[in-house]
């Protein structure tokens, strides 16, 4: 039986989704709690690899079994036995031919910003800091080049190995009024970096660092030097990712 | 002169605001940081004695000092030597009869709450999870009661000791639609306790283990037990301290 689980953590204590040598990983933490709880060793296969203090709200992964566990009841057992950044929201049986990562349609993103003269204490896990000013206007101006099917070349961390940079946007927000600002993002998929990047160049157009107009340049030349630095990964939370309507039964 | 701090702090790590014995307190961390930046030993006086556990983005403390380093300067040295999780959101000067106690003429905090079948990952530290669902419309019917002047003798944790348990609420509101909960109150003093208390009758009315009536049952009684269990300390933030406008230069 093929089992989905919709998770949520605080990625600021782990090395990121996959796991790795030498660093805790929120995959290894799950992987040994579902493996305990089947009895059996047991591979997890995630919807996205979130890097080094990112969040998710709704990261998906799925793993096989022959274990009689009720579906539903494997959230409530792995609560009991995960640390308390790490939760299980859900958890259903799906086809055998589902998989997290490659039947995914879709992903929303939230990037959080605190714009203030100080760093907050509470939020400062979840929210990027930014000492500057930021004039929300000229952001939100920026946001609709984003739209559409368009080559992304440009947004990608340098280094990045993929071939097919083309993806589609299909949601781009600037939510609140500040201090504290949202930016929404959903696509069909996401570069290595590709929010981070659009929310670094954002908040560079925000505090007057970057021109405007630079995601359109930067679509067309397909350089990455026409964008801002890459935001940092704590201001980032996986929302949700998509299936197709079929996968959701 | 006398300098009033605003402070910010996540309760997560801190056995609350007081300064005590075998355990970390907020109150001695700050007092650490300005006593080094004056370069004499230096006392806080705090608005509000949170308990361990509960968050501030509003604390007030005040200070007195020789040093001549320019009040709004003080925000800005204490944070580079703080650390993340408390920040002094502003300092000022004060005039000498000010008390960041004894001055205060009112106070507003919040309660959140996440009603969830399972716990959250992300707000585990800033909301009091309820698993069972809330009843927000039978909630808010009962609010109302608690607005005004009453003796709220009933509200406080069994052995406190203050003699005048009267206090006027001047705003009581539960906001959002769920999952996650807001209760803001505010008044011009509290009770020990007494938001702890009124936000765990809250939830227990909400989730039908509290006949509704119980505050005003218990504002006519005096009786602890007409109210509900007290909600836990991490749900609880200290939003702001009110000041005469006087003060306030």
């Amino acid at each position: 039986m093929r089992i989905l689980l919709t998770l949520e953590y605080d990625g600021t204590g782990y090395a990121g989704w996959q796991r790795q040598e030498n660093a805790l990983a929120v995959q290894q933490v799950v992987e040994e709690a579902v493996s305990a709880l089947v009895k059996r060793k047991t591979v997890l296969f995630g919807a996205s690899r979130t890097d080094a203090g990112v969040h998710a709200l709704g990261q998906r992964a799925h793993f096989d079994t022959d274990s009689r566990i009720p579906p539903e009841k494997y959230a409530y057992a792995l609560n009991t036995m995960l640390p308390r950044d790490i939760r299980v929201r859900e958890s259903r049986a799906v086809a055998d031919g589902f998989h997290a990562r490659f039947s995914a349609t879709g992903k929303r993103y939230r990037y959080q910003i605190y714009s203030a003269p100080h760093a907050g204490a509470l939020n400062r896990n979840t929210h990027a800091h930014v000492i500057y000013p930021l004039d929300a206007v000229k952001m939100r101006a920026e946001l609709p080049a984003l739209l559409g099917r368009h080559d992304f070349a440009a947004f990608a961390a340098s280094g990045s190995v993929v071939k097919d940079t083309v993806r589609t946007i299909t949601r781009a927000e600037l939510c609140g009024d500040g201090p504290e600002y949202t930016l929404l993002i959903e696509g069909n998929g996401f570069l290595y970096n590709m929010v981070r990047i659009i929310a670094g160049t954002l908040i560079g157009i925000g505090t007057g660092k970057v021109e405007p107009g630079a995601f359109a340049r930067a679509i067309a030349s397909q350089s990455r030097l026409d964008l801002g630095v890459t935001a940092p990964a704590h201001g980032l939370t996986l929302m949700e990712v998509y299936y197709h309507e079929s996968d959701c039964v």
